[in-house]
């Protein structure tokens, strides 16, 4: 099979994040350099700044706005024409973003558990994980109201994202289980069903 | 105004808990000791054991299982009989439920300063405070679990508990932020609101 520029980004990427969560569980932030890091993958320091801004963020393994180009066209055009007020299928096609998202960083047991290990090592880089999630929930607060037409963190965009993080980050730990057996996005659908069954008894009928 | 048993012993946690963490945030964990936060409480080893198990919960403010008895029979008693399936007023009574605990340890701006001071020069704090959670969760989805009449770890319970700690945390967020004047109960109710708006949209009519 024959590599695409993107694949082959995408590939060197990760092996770098690989290495460098290694470097981090067995010697900690402080025990590596961003040159040890363009040795091991072959590149520049100027290769390698095109990457990642820095050696903590190629642990956490973020890059760019850490979102998938296409799928959030995909999801911006989602919007049924004519639809008045919340669209439908908000929480579905957010759900589907965050696949996309999932599948574009290659999330697997292996490297969520090289990821927990040096965590466990140097515990600010879950601080910056979430400080990094939260700048993620204002980004998609703003896609979610451009496309939905709100005014900007309106309540109701904001509480979109919050149950579609919800909904993602609980059905991620279930992804990441040793006896999991489904997909990604078969756990978000169940989850979202589960969701859909709460709030058809609490609405009105 | 005479205060009861119960108060004294809340006002003495808390008072243990914002010592210890001023102490971490200028000292870290291992610049103090039990001791220390004995002579500054004015009790004996032996009382403070009957507050924290130890130390770094006397930091997270965490003790027994964190939720008051007579709020948790409130919860428990609160499906109306004859009801079939999921009760409307679920994720009300688990936001009542929340309100509540809230209410006991006390959640203000200060104190929550204080855990992130502390929390900035011990990050471990996080990972223990999210296992924490962990075992909330489980504990709550029980709760549901015996009230709704679902088997355990049914699908329901789960989401249940995920959707409300979704919107507790980001209630939390919110309440304690410098601009807000709204109470807890104000801010959990308008988000759930949200949601029931975002669900009405999906769901079939």
């Amino acid at each position: 099979m024959i590599q695409s520029a993107s694949d082959r980004r995408a590939e060197l990427r990760r092996e770098i994040t690989a290495y460098a969560r290694r470097l981090t569980a067995t010697s900690g932030l402080q025990g590596f350099t961003v040159e040890d890091l363009c040795e091991h993958a072959g590149i520049s320091r100027r290769t390698f700044f095109n990457y990642f801004p820095g050696k903590e963020q190629a642990v956490i393994g973020e890059y760019g706005d850490g979102v998938d180009p296409a799928a959030v066209d995909a999801f911006l055009d989602g919007r049924a024409d004519g639809i008045k007020g919340i669209s439908p299928n908000l929480l579905e096609d957010l759900l589907t973003l965050a696949a996309a998202h999932f599948a574009v960083i290659g999330l697997t047991p292996a490297e969520a558990g090289a990821f927990f290990a040096a965590a466990h090592r140097e515990p600010k880089l879950v601080e910056q994980l979430m400080r990094r999630g939260e700048e993620h929930h204002h980004y998609m607060t703003m896609l979610v109201g451009t496309r939905e037409g709100l005014v900007s963190e309106h309540p109701v965009a904001h509480m979109a994202v919050t149950l579609c993080d919800a909904i993602v980050q609980s059905g991620v730990r279930q992804f990441l289980s040793p006896d999991n057996t489904h997909t990604l996005p078969e756990i978000f659908q169940t989850r979202l069903d589960a969701a859909k069954q709460i709030f058809a008894a609490a609405l009105p009928n």
